[in-house]
């Protein structure tokens, strides 16, 4: 064992020395980050997760110790003893102990390192896939360490805040049963039990429930998720996220907790005052102004619903927009203002974007001194009385620009969110990415239940069977069930869904009426879900909860560019772990032991 | 909604109603414990998770609340508002509420309870199947339910004491690559890697020191594990560890967070001060007193190692104790003291006991007055040198009962282990379960680096190979393996091993010696661990860890009977869940998804 660390104990973090420590005798362990040989004296700067001090190792002093100091290179790890000197005029106030140096009479180099395929720097322009494959070097950069050390005490607060609030923390199991229908699992074959399988849990849901069932009233849990979905660039396999789960509450008992906490994380870790209580919003309102269920309020830029006006006009001499109408499709315009001022050839741009996402066109309208409409494919056929009535439902101005989208509901609602956001980026209303110093939290409250699939001709759930469907709409259930709203709720903060929860169905008549109108037989609910309906006959009481997304929220908190960055071993969007290789071969014994057979050809 | 719940918040929980609450009106929510029908008024003990209340529904005072009352039955969910009074001289003072009742002016239904399959009572009798099968009606027993809350206590202590500590919590995957040659691993097919499997993280060891080459400096988690053992009743195929690593230390360091940490649970947790630093015993003074590596230190009885004596004196006469030490084996003798007092028929069951551990019997002798055996079959030949020899090593006294194995090394040890804990009990210096108020903490030192494996006539890790070998034995490592200790360490609590962990090689030239001396080539080390050899050459610091079992701290310090007691949702020995069904079957259509096929004919 080396003298440092058995008689030479760290006595400072490499990030906290000033002039009220000059003087002073330290040790100080890290690595190099910066060197410097000066002829007479070599100087390093040494880096720990808590900054950077400069250290001298003077010529004259200890001959022996600067010989070993002139063998170091960059990224060595390091323990030195020395002396805190003030390095008076030629302070670095851009260092946090910049006023001082460690005059160094003592040095073991730990570890040395060979030469690093990219320099550790803040700023780096290395492809990300070696940075995967490197990732503890990756690591070692100040803004990574940064932002997991903010993870850890957003992580830390979290917990502390849910306890002192009268929550314990519960485990639930991460191999479960598999459900067929809900999202695509994880699979893990059961060697004990041959041709079983068990699923890795999407979520702790059924066992939050469980809890409240057996009577632990207010449950809490910051846990790993799993999710075997086609990865795009903001998700990953695994995921954490804080799951919330209460008895005897309705919706605002949960939001009274969960902005608690939004406002405790953002004054802990930011310093920023959130305003309570957060702005809600029905899911109707939100999809008609928005096109989706998670708008960012940092901007305006709304749509506006034109289905109504097109068919009192009877489409107003625009064939594509009768059609469009008697399709039962829907018609929505976005008003762009004049100060916007967007060249020909840029909202040609705007027609591609929209067409990389499904849409046929981008009809459009430069509005004119005298309401007309110019540089339009409508302006030729379209009725005075539409125009107008359009105009005046987009409180149309001259010079304004007017977008417009018709056809399918959802395809239009997707398209024209997305042209929102992407509008607001164009001009220059929000940052490419992070919050700009806008943080607008927003509840989306009051969804439907069910959704109609076209497909099956069936209503199914909107999010999952178990969501309290509103008392005033129970009458619905058998003969409308599109009218039956529920208590189901989203938490947004600048267009992100940050969480999502629902007070719970814990009445089993009514759980039973709700399985009918999805057409699920009891049968097909009992194989799925018999022990959680035998549970809600037990006296459960009446619960909600929520789930938080936490790699999202820590992105959003800390405006990190990419969920990859606030994940410290991500996945690739293969699925694939760069440093280990993973996932990898497996021999065929063991999977002869879990009694299944690789249905793809050995050496291909 | 109720307006239980919109309008009539809960004021108190039903654990904390005293005297000093006379007078006023209050809010429980909770489930109906018991309950019984007075003609007049209906008396219940409402139960929540912090305790029970008796509510009065009198007769005259709200009719309509009586009649309901009336209706109610055994789990119950209700709610009830009502005036606390004194009960005066019908105090229950087994009670924490015993002084007080409350009589109810309001009362909610919030859902009924079928019959239940078992009561809801601290001891039952039913059969854990059933109890599993209905885990949500089994964990609304209270002594579940302390058992729960005392782990989401441990939980929060832990975290807040280690990041009180300068420790960052920091997260690991779950998914990562399967390694050859561990543990058994459950693995995971991947759907967008086609013949490629995940593994179930065993635990976080690799990426715990990448934290450490990263720069992280102390990194602590509670965290989930996976292992596919053949489950013994105190194993679960997930369980749950508080994993630790730190930069800089030697093992003192290490010893010095995590006592720390048990003499803060055991103070805020039992009120029980536990003296530091704890003992420390090599392990080869464990294996020889104790014939393990997790010695019970609340009683005596140790091992006497007779080898040497017995082959000083050419096996004394005794032909088998010849065989045994020609054989290379070992004899060990334990002296029960007389006062034990054991009956011939009770030493014939002593004797059943270690053939049921592979013994073929269990020799013994009674001390005469004079020192002479009886009642042993060594008795006739053994040398009279030999006897007092034996005598003497193991301090006989009159009276005192004598017991031996000899043999196989390893046979001898673990025979001997299991006797000692199985006469402790018989001899009632310990109870059958639980601390019985002694709390013994050991760390056992010093082990060896490599085992000798007889079949593969190799030397293998004891632990792991990461593991830093003593300065002072780096000269064996080629020459004499056997001889090379190593930093390795367990935590051992009343004879279980509560945790382990290890200084890490960081010195990539030792390590790849160690590799050497285990037979392992450097191609083989790169496929298994190229990534961690790396990271080592990339100046990895000096580091070392640690890792407690969670379920079992939990165990031990609430004493209960078996590990299933406190996890909530816990699996069989068959790694089934009675509750869900889990594991089940899955469609083909998935599997072929996965590139997968089930070995096992459907219908089977």
């Amino acid at each position: 064992m080396p003298r440092f660390i058995t008689e030479l104990k760290r006595t400072h973090s490499c990030g906290e020395l000033t002039r009220t420590d000059v003087g002073n005798e330290v040790v100080l362990f890290g690595w190099v980050n910066n060197r410097r040989d000066h002829g007479g004296a070599v100087f390093i700067d040494l880096r720990d997760r808590a900054g950077v001090t400069q250290v001298v190792f003077e010529h004259g002093v200890r001959p022996d110790v600067h010989d070993l100091a002139g063998q170091l290179r960059l990224e060595y790890c390091v323990g030195i003893r020395g002396k805190v000197v003030s390095r008076g005029e030629n302070a670095n106030p851009r260092l946090a102990t910049g006023e001082i140096e460690v005059h160094a009479t003592d040095l073991e180099i730990f570890n040395r390192c060979e030469p690093t395929p990219f320099l550790v720097e803040d700023k780096i322009d290395t492809s990300e896939e070696k940075r995967l494959q490197y990732r503890y070097l990756d690591l070692r950069r100040a803004p990574l360490q940064k932002t997991l050390m903010t993870r850890a005490k957003v992580n830390h607060l979290t917990r502390n805040y849910f306890t002192d609030s009268n929550f314990l923390e519960l485990e639930t199991p991460f191999m479960g049963k598999y459900t067929p229908g809900g999202a695509r699992n994880f699979l893990v074959p059961s060697r004990l039990n041959a041709g079983k399988f068990y699923a890795l849990a999407e979520s702790p849901q059924l066992y939050k429930q469980l809890y409240m069932v057996a009577g632990f009233d207010r449950y809490f849990q910051i846990v790993r998720c799993f999710r075997d979905e086609d990865l795009r660039l903001d998700r990953q396999p695994e995921f954490t996220q804080i799951d919330v789960e209460m008895s005897f509450v309705e919706q605002n008992d949960v939001f009274e907790v969960i902005e608690g906490l939004i406002v405790k994380l953002w004054k802990e870790v930011l310093g920023v005052e959130i305003p309570r209580p957060f702005l809600r919003m029905p899911f109707d309102e939100s999809m008609a102004k928005y096109g989706n269920d998670k708008p960012d309020l940092r901007f305006d830029l709304p749509h506006v619903v034109l289905t109504d006006v097109v068919a009192q006009h009877g489409g107003g001499g625009v064939p594509l927009l009768k059609q469009a109408i008697e399709a039962k499709g829907i018609v929505k315009g976005l008003r762009v203002p004049a100060s916007a001022s967007f060249s020909r050839t840029e909202i040609d741009k705007l027609e591609e974007f929209v067409k990389g996402m499904g849409a046929k066109g981008l009809a459009r309208a430069k509005v004119a001194e005298g309401g007309e409409w110019t540089q339009s494919p409508f302006a030729k056929t379209i009725t005075a009385e539409l125009r107008q009535a359009i105009n005046q439902a987009m409180g149309a101005k001259p010079g304004d620009l007017l977008l417009f989208q018709f056809g399918k509901e959802a395809v239009v609602h997707t398209v024209m969110a997305n042209l929102r956001v992407h509008l607001a980026k164009r001009m220059g209303l929000i940052p490419e990415y992070g919050s700009g110093g806008q943080w607008r939290f927003l509840w989306v409250v009051d969804p439907p239940l069910f959704e109609y699939d076209e497909e099956s001709k069936t209503w199914a759930a909107a999010h999952h069977a178990f969501t309290r469907p509103r008392d005033q709409d129970l009458q619905y259930l058998e003969t409308d069930p599109g009218r039956v709203y529920c208590w189901r709720y989203d938490l947004v903060l600048n267009g992100f869904e940050i969480g999502g929860g629902s007070i719970r169905l814990h009445d089993p008549v009514v759980q039973a009426r709700v399985f009918k109108a999805m057409g699920i037989s009891d049968e097909e609910a009992r194989s799925k879900f018999g022990f959680l309906l035998d549970a809600l006959k037990m006296g459960a009481p009446p619960h909600g909860g929520i789930a938080l997304g936490m790699d999202r929220l820590v992105m959003l908190l800390t405006g990190a560019e990419s969920l990859r960055d606030v994940v410290a071993w991500p996945k690739t969007q293969k699925g694939t772990d760069l440093m280990t290789g993973a996932p990898g071969d497996v021999d065929a014994k063991q999977l002869r032991d879990l009694h299944v057979k690789s249905t793809v050809e050995p050496g291909k």
